[in-house]
C-alpha cells in the first residue's frame, strides 16, 4: 500500500496530522507493507519569500482580528500540538514555500524525504527559523541527510523540481483536494484534514481488507512462473 | 499514478517487458504523473548462488530437451528481445537472485532502483556476467549510482533489505501474481506478462480516465485551505 499526503511546511495542521498519521500508522497491524510519499501543496502560491512577515501579523490582517486575538488562535493550535507532543511556538514568519518543496523533490530522490520534512516543520514551527534564507534552508536540506552538492544545486537553480512540485499541485486539484492535509491510500481513498490517528488506522485497515486488483484481459501471455518461462512459436 | 513491476533478473520476458512498459508509458501522455516502482519476485528461490550451472542446461533438463533444442528456444527468445533493441546471448549463468533484490532495495531507498534493474539486466542477458561473484554484483551497484558504502553494507549483511525482498513477495502472492512480470497501476489494475508496448499505454489510459479517489467521511476537519486554517475551539 502506499499513502500520498499533500501537505505544506507552512500549514499547522499538516504538521499536527503528520504526526497523527504516524501513530496510526503505527497501530496498524500491516504497517510494514505501507509506504509514505509526501506531495508538494502551496497554500499560498503567491506569497514572498520568508523574510519579515509575521505569522501573527499575517493573521491579524486575514482574520481581521486583533494581535492579541491572533496569539490567542495560535496558542490555541499550539496546545493541540503538545497534545501531539509537537514543540510549537509563536514567531513564525510567513512566506513562500516553493523552494522547501522544490528541495523536498530532492530529498524524494535521495530517500532522505520523510526526514526533510520533518526537520522543516521543527524549523519553522518549533524554532520559528528564516526559512526564506537559502543558507537556513541548505543546513536544514544536508542535515536532513541531503547531499551538500545536490542542495547546492536546487538552491541556485530555481527550475530544479519545480516540474515535480507543479505536478504534484496538478494532481491534488485533479484529485479533489481543496486543503491539506490532504491523505490519499493506494489513489482509492482521501481522508481530508488532520484526522485522529484511529480515523486513519481504520481508513488503513479498509484499504487493506478492499485490497483488489483487477487483472487486465490482455493477448498471449509472455511470463516466467513456476514451470519455466513461455517460448515464442511453441 | 504509480505502476508497480515485480520481477526477477532471471526472467528474460521481465528485461524484455520492461522495455515494452516504457515504450507503452513514452506513448502516454500524462506519463509525467506516472512513477514506476520495481518489486522483488523471485522465479526459484531455492536456486543456488550463481557460479556455474549454464542456463542452457538447466533449460535442457527442466523441459526434457536436447540442449540443441534448449539453445533453439533461447534464439527465438534473442529475437523478440532484439525486436525492443535489446542484447540477448546465450551462455548466463542460472543462480539465486536474493541479494540481487536485496541490493535492488538498497538502489531504491538512493534513489537509483531503476537504473540498477537496467545494469542488471544487461549484466545477465546481454552480457552473461557471473552474477554470483559479490565483486561483479559490487562494481554493477556502483556503477548504477549506489554509493560503495552502502554497496559493502549490503553485500557484507544478508539480512539487509531482506524484510523488503520478502514483503514485495508476499505482496505478490497476495495480489494474485503468480508468474512475472506483472504490472500493478495504483493497486487497481494488473498486467501478467511482457505485453505489447500498446496494451500498456491503454491500460495507462484507462486507469488515467478512471481515476476516483473516494473521500472518507471523517469528523472535523482541521485543515488548511485558501481561507486560512481551522481553529480549534472556534
Amino acid at each position: 500500500m502506499r499513502v500520498e499526503i499533500w501537505s505544506d511546511i507552512a500549514c499547522p495542521w499538516c504538521y499536527i496530522g503528520k504526526a497523527r498519521f504516524e501513530a496510526g500508522l503505527a497501530a496498524f497491524a500491516h504497517r510494514d507493507t505501507v509506504e509514505v510519499v509526501h506531495r508538494s501543496f502551496e497554500l499560498d502560491p503567491k506569497a514572498p519569500a520568508p523574510t519579515d512577515i509575521a505569522v501573527l501579523d499575517m493573521l491579524a490582517a486575514k482574520y481581521g482580528v486583533s494581535r492579541a486575538q491572533a496569539e490567542a488562535m495560535e496558542a490555541r493550535v499550539a496546545e493541540t500540538a503538545a497534545a501531539e507532543g509537537l514543540d510549537y511556538r509563536a514567531g513564525r514568519i510567513h512566506g513562500n514555500t516553493f523552494d522547501l518543496h522544490r528541495l523536498l523533490h530532492a530529498g524524494k530522490a535521495h530517500g532522505v524525504q520523510d526526514a526533510l520534512l520533518d526537520a522543516f516543520y521543527r524549523a519553522n514551527f518549533a524554532e520559528a527559523r528564516p526559512l526564506g534564507d537559502p543558507a537556513v534552508l541548505r543546513e536544514i536540506a544536508v542535515g536532513a541527510g541531503l547531499p551538500e552538492q545536490e542542495a547546492d544545486r536546487v538552491l541556485a537553480d530555481s527550475a530544479a523540481y519545480a516540474t515535480e512540485v507543479r505536478a504534484d499541485e496538478r494532481e491534488a486539484a485533479e484529485l479533489g483536494a481543496t486543503g491539506v492535509p490532504f491523505f490519499v491510500i493506494d489513489r482509492r481513498y482521501g481522508i481530508s484534514g488532520g484526522q485522529p490517528a484511529e480515523v486513519f488506522r481504520q481508513a488503513l485497515e479498509r484499504a487493506h481488507e478492499e485490497t483488489a486488483v483487477q487483472i487486465l484481459p490482455a493477448g498471449d501471455a509472455e511470463v516466467c512462473g513456476d514451470d519455466g518461462c513461455a517460448v515464442p512459436g511453441k
